[in-house]
């Protein structure tokens, strides 16, 4: 197997669960469950396909990545009610998903040999998009627009040291690898440490 | 006319009906009727078209889905305050519409020679995008979502069977007709019968 | 430059201070601020350009208007705390931002050798679908069904002008003028004189 297709089902695979783990929160039936974590597990790549007139959209192409994200939902559905805490569960998750999900989207952008600023706008696509239809549909604040975290910064910031590692020489491979590393680093810090950037704040009372 | 044109033009109509619906519970003007009409009765089929790599899009070629849409909203506009009680208007009326628009939705991927998955998926997608699009934009609680009823199960349970039908030989027309059939009787029987599957319960406290 | 690129250009700039004056109002950092803005400011015309099957997608073809829209972004996330009233500035400039989609959009499906209808809707979905994405991820109540204010009707009444006015034969850039006339002046008139069209009423209390 590739490295990119690696990313792929691996992303797929945790959105998924984080999807199904939003399902149990909304007590939904195990068809909701598949429902939510497919939505989630290829929202963002669907588009990233659609935006790039990529045929056939990759999980049309190869039906098994629906079958991996129901059985993440089947998975979820039987064990969820052994884990303690599921909203942490959503987001550590929801970290290694991103971590995977937008190397795989700045993958596939590169592969057809878009400029730098579209494979980065692809990277933070695939990894952002997912998520934010999961939320929306299931009615939770998106995690994507969390006041005083790092969502879409990390997606960013991963998609570009890969473009930056690419053009000073490095291989796909490791440039991938550290778009990753870059990512999931910042979401974990951010998540633990509480890193952030400054937020908006507005002199005169919210209007 | 053949059957899936039918279909296609029923389900439309009905689905339109059921977003003017929720549109006059929102109180909105006769434009507004319009848009989520339009919204609720092409969305579905959109998106299948648009995955599908399916152009022109249904009604892009043929904009007299749109008039049908807008005639429907009309309709709405000016009798529903005739009706007693409207949001079990839109339950029951968007149980046809998703008879219908599941058999649309699967007819249409299988004549493209997709795989049976890809059909069943596309059938599930035809059926239940266009209320889930309607209930986001009118922030209703989502028919599709909503615990402890049978929605998705019922285009899932439509499509399999037409898929299983036609590999043991039936005719698509025959197929189609299950598949409408199989769907509303669901539908109808969660509605009115409370059917449902197991829905997850956490045995911790929502967490 | 041409006009039709000219109102690209101004309407993705207007929708991208929408944007960020709402991701201001949910106090998001500068990321988010640009996240929203582009969602908002190309949103209309993705789907546009996904629904006639327009390769590549105008900001894929022509990454400066994720740039521009960044920079707007930039630009009031440093200066809005200046802002009094940061709502009515959201609604006056989603008026100008609607007046160059409307035509916008209307003219990108003219060149396109679209039917009338198609071209009255493509105006319309590129007017307003961007203004409706905003509202959806950020939490808003959508502008576009706002209650007893006309919006989609002023993308309607001017995308119908434009079309008018060139089959009695007014040259395009005529047309398209006066169609961001005739949306402004609704809109505007909708804003700040209260016109709106007759609101639905139920007579039986709201079920």
């Amino acid at each position: 197997m590739t490295l990119l297709a690696f990313l792929d089902f691996a992303s797929v695979f945790v959105f998924a669960l984080t999807g199904a783990l939003v399902a149990s929160r909304a007590q939904l039936d195990i068809v909701g469950f598949a429902f939510v974590a497919c939505l989630t597990a290829v929202g963002g790549g669907t588009v990233r396909d659609l935006l790039l007139d990529r045929h056939p959209v990759f999980w049309v192409a190869e039906p098994s990545y629906i079958l991996l994200a129901t059985s993440a939902a089947a998975l979820v559905f039987f064990t969820a009610h052994r884990v303690e805490s599921r909203m942490s569960w959503v987001i550590w998750l929801d970290s290694f998903a991103l971590a995977v999900a937008v190397p795989a989207g700045t993958g596939a952008a590169l592969s057809l040999g878009q400029p730098a600023v579209i494979v980065v706008l692809m990277g933070m696509a695939t990894g952002s998009l997912g998520g934010l239809m999961r939320d929306v549909v299931c009615n939770e604040v998106p995690l994507v627009l969390k006041q005083g975290e790092l969502y879409i910064t990390c997606a960013m910031a991963g998609a570009i040291a890969a473009v930056g590692l690419m053009q000073i020489g490095f291989p796909q491979q490791h440039a991938l690898l550290a778009c990753a590393a870059v990512c999931w680093a910042l979401r974990a810090g951010s998540i633990a440490f509480g890193w952030h950037l400054p937020v908006y704040r507005s002199r005169p009372p919210r209007s």
